[in-house]
């Protein structure tokens, strides 16, 4: 399957926050391609990935980063393909320099971000399944769907309140 | 012009910064709505609004609040058509309540957050315009020039360094 | 016994802080119900709860949740009974994002706002005891005697301080 | 008309923020008293204030300070008439300080806390309404038919919204 | 020994932090009660405690507490023996709260804050100690010597840096 | 008068700040002298300064500074004096950074810290007195006076909360 | 005078804080350029100013920047030049994220950070004199001389401390 | 070998995290002294030391410190060699108030500040590296050369992205 997202992160170490992203692109069936790509290690790879992703065909970037975290920002200068930025938990200060170094971009470039950690990971897929489903009736059917299924599940959820 | 894109958000007070969103969506030629429409104050009509933007062709939905920001997240509860938030700078914590309060959705129902303020709102209408260029060769040739000319002005902006 | 206090959570991974709170309404032999109702993945739900709580005879509402924590605000926004909201704890930011998400309300839909936390949802069983001891002598009794044991164990408790 | 509710501040310069609580007693026809009453300065007045409220008939306080603000704290721990802390907006930490010194109570005593500053001011008194109300039908009225108006103007305010 | 410093807490949790300024009371040969007093559950103790302190012959007051710590400003609004105010780490916002709560205090009624946890605690007994030494050369000469022997460890420790 | 406090800071621009604390002290009648003392630009002078205080009869040492504001603790390193530190609210961080510089000190050298600002420096000619007047009876006296007469005007001062 | 510090930023918004590392380095005779560069506007250039900047001679860069300060960490990313990071105040956050974004580099590109605003500018300065310095005799004593000059004036300034 | 760069830390507990920097230097070939030297603890010690470090031959001062960690600035105020300050990881604020301590220096006093904790330490030895290799080629290309290994072990690291 071609891929239409691409996920991104600055290390290895971001993979146990990143693969619930694509957990849950597999999960879509939306096909996508994941890459180490570090902003301050490999840079030059980093401007020649983002500047072909759009003519590769990718329509979604997610991109993970902790601490000083540029890779969004930095992919996001250098292509209009829509970017998600992940702030991955950092070791110290709990992912709120990862949060503050990719939402506050300056007026220009825009990073679609999402939340610290695995959630925001998860919400990332989702939210490119969302940008894509807006051009794709069927996907669209399946977030309802999967929506669906979860607003059963927490119906349901309340006998486990036990005390 | 049929709006794809819905600027709104929870005060009159947050126009001043929201505004800034619907200049973008001006100066690129996209056909957007703006509302007041308050998670606290309105919560049916912030639900219906929410629950029919799809079907009355809404594409993405700019969504702007601050302190306890609940708009955002509400909406994006409601429908899967793309949610960006705006942190509308508040007035006793600068805007680091209205942050948090909308980026830190939980996994399932994500919301794409922007810097705080004025930034911000600018951004969430370039991000809106490069959700619909993914699909529109033309308004993502407009983005393309748009950033070039930025460059172009930046390049000559030196001359203003001036001890 | 009918319950005139309602316990509810976004998720049943808050059940750990908030059964602190339900424990104390045993205790006092308060009537209470515990539900996992969602602000943001059961939405319909959540406001047709709170819509209807008053008329069920509900006194109190308590409502935890973490992060991005919009259920007791927007519960909030549905009815004019009481609600306490208890920041639970979150894994990245440590219940600061659920803390400001909750208190930070904008004029007109107050919450009542308790410590992040176990005590923050044994304070919500309190509080909410405190509410219906306005109007119920034999509980406020009840509640005169609680504070008066404890009272007497802080004063014995001196004796565990060896060096 | 007998107070209901007291409006307790620290010092004469949280007025400023704390007559906002008291402009909403005035509209919703609730009998209030408004006083100065200093944890650190008058903290002997303090107690014998918060002892006697309750056989006074007071049925909620509601307590403003900034900084290290024990005065909320103090009275909830003299008395079970629930305390409503507002917490005022400091001149160095914006009203953070404020906040936690009032909201992260340990379990066993209590308050309600709402936003910083003037939206907190406005809610501590809805709040204090709506907990009269749980026994007084005629209020809880007022206060329905008062979102209802709120309600309307907000939807009305959206033609303020000009480019 | 007839006690010059008093060393209180609000609850026996606090111990774990607080021994450590007992600690060094010991070690300088300093008399000294220690009390499980709290704030907010033994309200008319703490200032029958405070009140009757210096009649009793304490010239310092060591006082810690955690979260919304109430403790060290209200002994000090009720004496004017030296408060020294020790912010125990909080479990959920790492004694930030404790800190802001005893430290912020308003104009008028001063407390001597030192560090959050032990550190703090350490150093509310030397502090203690300094105090009482501006009045016994004895003790200050202790004091002089307990430095000179840090001193001498420090410049001894280098040898423990292998890498 | 043979002055037994020293009021230090690092810059002049701290004055506006500390000058509170001298107008204490010269209401109180206690002699003190006021020095620019950097820890940075002035660091012998600092040394030696803080190594000659107790000779020459000093018996408190108050110490503004802000932003890394290391000069409390570096006097205190220097001297077994009591020093005081008093944090200057800073142009960007509000302050935040001169408390945590000067509160956090490791366990050996303590720091009496007290508010950010104005409040703080108040309060820093405050505790001075309330140290010495452990060995000065009619300092104590006075300072129950100041106590009393600051009650009375709080209690006087509810007159001035005018709807 | 060949240039052998850049100072760069990242907006002409900037040159009101940067300036002040130029009339540093203007008043000790250091020849330097000073340009704008945009990492989110003009990344290639940016790429292609830093890959070049060893070659033509230059020893230090200054590299200041706002919000989500990518510039300095990514010139960085690119040469071994040693880059120095002014974090400029921030409309929203006051520079704390412009501070974290910068600092909180990973392991293997350094950025040498310095405080928020002018300060940091001004220390910009000093650092890349100091870093020049090390190889340069003259400029070593030009340094040792502006500092005991400025010794000099916070000697003489304790006058100006006047109640 | 003749040490180049100085390697100091407040305390034996700061060798954990400062022994990265060392490492650093070790792989790069770097003379380098390591030593305990503590603001706090051996004021006088941290004097000579700095004002002796640049006849030693010292360029560069590599100084790690927690809490209130003065050592950075302390030294840097003593010697115009450049100091590089690490700021540890503190076991309350993780880190924040290290930073703050070390990098908000007044203008005048420049510290060159990197990352909490070990990442920052391990910069700490390359940035050191980076300023001896203005005037070292062959420490340049050895740099150049670390940095290319870097990139090819990222380029290969995505084999390691398995779902």
């Amino acid at each position: 399957m071609k891929p239409e997202v691409a996920v991104i992160m600055g290390s290895t170490s971001d993979w146990e926050t990143m693969k619930h992203g694509c957990e849950v692109l597999e999960e879509l069936g939306i096909g996508y391609e994941k890459k180490v790509v570090s902003a301050h290690r490999t840079p030059d790879y980093m401007f020649e990935y983002a500047e072909t992703a759009r003519e590769r065909g990718i329509k979604v970037i997610i991109a993970g980063a902790g601490g000083a975290a540029h890779l969004p920002g930095m992919v996001a200068a250098k292509t209009i393909v829509p970017v998600i930025g992940v702030p991955v938990k950092s070791s110290t200060l709990n992912g709120l320099d990862s949060l503050l170094s990719i939402v506050q971009m300056p007026g220009g470039v825009p990073v679609a971000t999402v939340a610290i950690g695995k959630a925001g990971a998860t919400n990332a897929g989702l939210l490119a399944a969302q940008l894509l489903a807006t051009h794709n009736e069927e996907l669209a059917n399946t977030l309802l769907n999967r929506r669906e299924q979860i607003r059963q599940q927490v119906l349901e959820s309340g006998d486990q309140l036990v005390l």
